[in-house]
């Protein structure tokens, strides 16, 4: 016999899923090395590499206190496991912010926004809806919120930064004309784009299907199942809905929007896997897919600038994802899941409208119209992403 | 204490296993693209998105219950959980097939094909083995074939289909010459090819070992314990013999050959990982990689044009894998083993030329000499793999 | 109830920590082809594959029984997935020897270099460490040292073998000109390198984790997690100083400096991680992270010409990991881990510089002048990396 296998295994699997989401930091490097244009990846991978870095450290050293009010505040796993485990989701809130402001910004600056994120901005989030809630009682109480595995909390909060960062800083320059077109601006790599997306796809098993907390009861194994079934399952649906909608616009099959309709999928039914029959799972993720084929171009219109599609996948399918729990899970309200959307915005969005203007304007976090030109690798890492290879661009 | 750590424990393991097979889609795609030329690495990746998504749904809401019988039809561990790791394979299938006629072939009608394997063609062997058995007590019944993991029923299954598909597509544009000769088409990307196939190989310990179905007892655990040494082993030793072989033959080293005879050794041990010592593995794996150096030049000899060798690893590996069984296991016959061979081929083969003809005729799944010239990236993605580099040819 | 809950879990667990060890194959395989220049990738890939299947079957064959004696040493959890959890280290030896004398090495010699680590060097010093100990109660015994996955067993022992090679070898042609100037090389694809070092991150989770040998009971399970959690603290920390430390010198981010650094933070923290509490490994990782940043150049300057960085990385973070254990840890003694330094090396250093030296006068381990200006691509695999990209150089 083993003397506490509850804790035992529960803890095994708290290190499996973080494992998992760990694959999302290669995921999103190679998801964005391969989205923006050679003379930019460089940049990209090492503002990745450093986002796990940083807000992981300011996670480990401030957020994680702040966001759950002690190392101790469980005891059903090692408490090792469940910081590891937490820790694995906070650079995913930076990504989705850097991805989307890619190939304009620099690297220092976008440094001490991970640590404000990694510190504050993150874990104030995750203490009003799975932490210790200092709001609680007040009008701003959004414990009550379902929300998983961050439809909202982590999808919608980099999202709400990403949409703050751009009106801030602006398109890439030369991304418009005076006309007011929009120039299609090439992924450059479409192996690395795939390879980062299915690796995303991945870690998403680990996110949601850890988020469920335990697996060592059978309830929680059936939940812990169920969740990663119904996860993959709305990747699958948003993949098609982004297949079949630009097949039918453009009569081309669109890889990008195929991925990005994956991602939008798995964003979208990320608040509520574990209560969802296996059919429900079908109609969110298609939708959150066709979201994505949407929004695209929709923002693009709007001159809102994002190479990456970041907008439309996290933010968009992030209310949307929350607000999904509310329409198809009976005994889950409505009008709760979108006061947690409306409180989650409203504190994300101001916030980080004010410390990225503060930073853009003491620190510059846009790049010069000339460093853009010639590409954020020649200004800010002195390194070439393949320096062998001809460019025809 | 909890309730009953056998369910969870083996529901955690399938989930396990589920994820590593997972792998196996970036790792087709990855092998697949980096094969290919680059003017068709995009549609190869599409092809390979396409059909994780289009056959996972085929067989969720079709293929599984087919099968089965069923989804209650076990309940030692989640049927979520088993619903995941079988859906994981589904897709495998269909990808040997595609693989084998890439560069030529188009998207819509692949995907037709891709639905009738995931709802029709592969439930069917699954039903006849591992599933439901609706020939069970007829001249047909093979439910006696020792196939642990799908040497017969997944990697001939998907053979006999390629093997279909090339009768009725012919070569590449331009790749026999009209003397006769075979024009070598270097693959494009070597870093993703080793990538690929490392990736199916990781995938490939989640395939074998859990389709043991169960660690939760010593035995159990032992046996998948063996299951993945020896799966391992047989990948070392196919490696090692498609090494020597074509070192011999050209006094060079051939990458392609060398992982191409890892996954022929993989395929060989497939079908009986759990019944051999250690030592037997090394004997079938190296067979395995020799078969495939020695039909690689056959297959071309022959005009049938396969541009990654699926045809030997899979469709020539399976059926030695298969056999394999029977020679090397004392209680298992070998006239069963051979009996399972032909019978999912009489099945397969016919069904899958006669589905692939009419899909070609109707909707013309082979892409005109032109687009195979322009590649079919452009004719049907209208993007480019790596649209930024010069290309010397 | 199950029969022998710890002996299917840590089955389980060692099975889990072995696959994410495997990932170490596709991850060294990718930094190394990053790091090079295309000329000579597809050997360096060829060699990574050839590591794992040679290292891995004379491992099985001959290393494993003579490091440990038997196959049936232990019985707490399966022997099968204890041999597969401890093969997956024996190619990281030859890794990363070879790694640090990519671009000038021909194959067959290092292949019969990694039979004679895979058989004799490396179960030699497993032998003194973890295994059987055949030089129990001699001046030699080392059995004390701590080391829990192998800052010594491991890295020194590779970093060692490196040291002799590049002694034997002496620089690539044209590396250090006539004035004695480092001719700067840039590294070929940078998001294969970034993909390679994560992936290497991930395995070392495995590789750390794994090394605790048991998950079953809730001490063993903190201490799993702690491991892993202070593995991971050290190569962020890791990241960071190789960050800062090229930074203020270039005033540029060198993501491969910053990558190396993680590498260096890691290997560090690999002697001891179950045994420091969690903010010990910052500093562990720093100075690891630093180490790297002041020793590349310096070997440089010695003219001891290492394209990826290995002796920084292993060698040199090998002999301060296992240190810092004595230094950091109060019940382990300095001079043990010292003496474990002193008498690995002193077995490791000559041994590997004889058996190279004979290698590379009777196989010639070191290519032509000419050849490793074509490239070693052409000369022993007639296979290019990317045959369609122009190159510019």
């Amino acid at each position: 016999m083993i003397d506490n296998p509850s804790y035992v295994i529960d803890t095994f699997f708290a290190i499996f899923a973080m494992t998992l989401i760990i694959f999302m930091v290669p995921g999103f490097a190679m998801l964005e090395a391969g989205l923006v244009r050679t003379k930019n990846a460089t940049s990209v991978l090492t503002v990745n590499v450093m986002i796990y870095a940083v807000a992981s450290l300011a996670f480990l050293l401030i957020g994680y206190e702040y966001a759950f009010g002690s190392w101790d505040h469980q005891d059903s796993l090692s408490k090792y496991a469940f910081f590891l485990f937490q820790m694995a989701f906070v650079g995913k809130v930076v990504n989705i912010m850097s991805g989307g402001v890619s190939e304009r910004s620099r690297i220092i600056p976008l440094a001490i926004f991970t640590v404000i994120v990694g510190a504050f901005i993150y874990p104030t989030i995750v203490n009003l809806t799975w932490g210790a809630n200092f709001l609680e009682g007040t009008i701003l109480d959004i414990s009550g919120l379902s929300d998983l595995a961050g439809s909202t909390v982590i999808h919608s909060t980099g999202g709400w930064a990403l949409l703050a960062a751009i009106l801030i800083m602006g398109p890439r320059h030369g991304r418009y004309t005076k006309e007011g077109y929009a120039k299609v601006i090439p992924a450059s790599n479409i192996p690395l784009v795939t390879l980062g997306a299915l690796l995303l796809w991945i870690g998403w098993f680990g996110f949601n299907g850890g988020s469920v907390g335990a697996i060592s009861s059978k309830e929680n194994a059936d939940a812990v199942a169920l969740t990663i079934m119904n996860t993959n399952t709305a990747g699958l649906s948003g993949a098609v809905a982004g297949w079949i909608l630009t097949y039918f616009r453009y009569k081309k099959f669109d890889i990008t929007m195929i991925l990005n309709g994956a991602l939008g999928g798995l964003v979208s039914v990320t608040a509520g896997p574990q209560l969802y029959d296996i059919h429900i799972p079908l109609l969110i993720g298609f939708i959150g897919g066709a979201l994505v084929a949407w929004f695209v171009p929709f923002f693009d219109k709007l001159k809102m600038d994002d190479p990456v599609g970041a907008l439309s996948v996290h933010l968009v399918n992030g209310i949307w994802g929350t607000l999904a729990v509310g329409i198809f899970v009976s005994d889950v309200s409505f009008l709760t899941q979108l006061k947690g959307v409306v409180v989650v915005g409203a504190i994300v969005f101001p916030i980080s409208w004010i410390v990225i203007y503060l930073i853009n304007k003491f620190f510059i976090l846009r790049a010069e119209d000339d460093e853009q030109l010639e590409g954020i690798d020649y200004a800010e890492c002195g390194i070439e992403a393949y320096p062998e290879f001809k460019r025809s661009i």
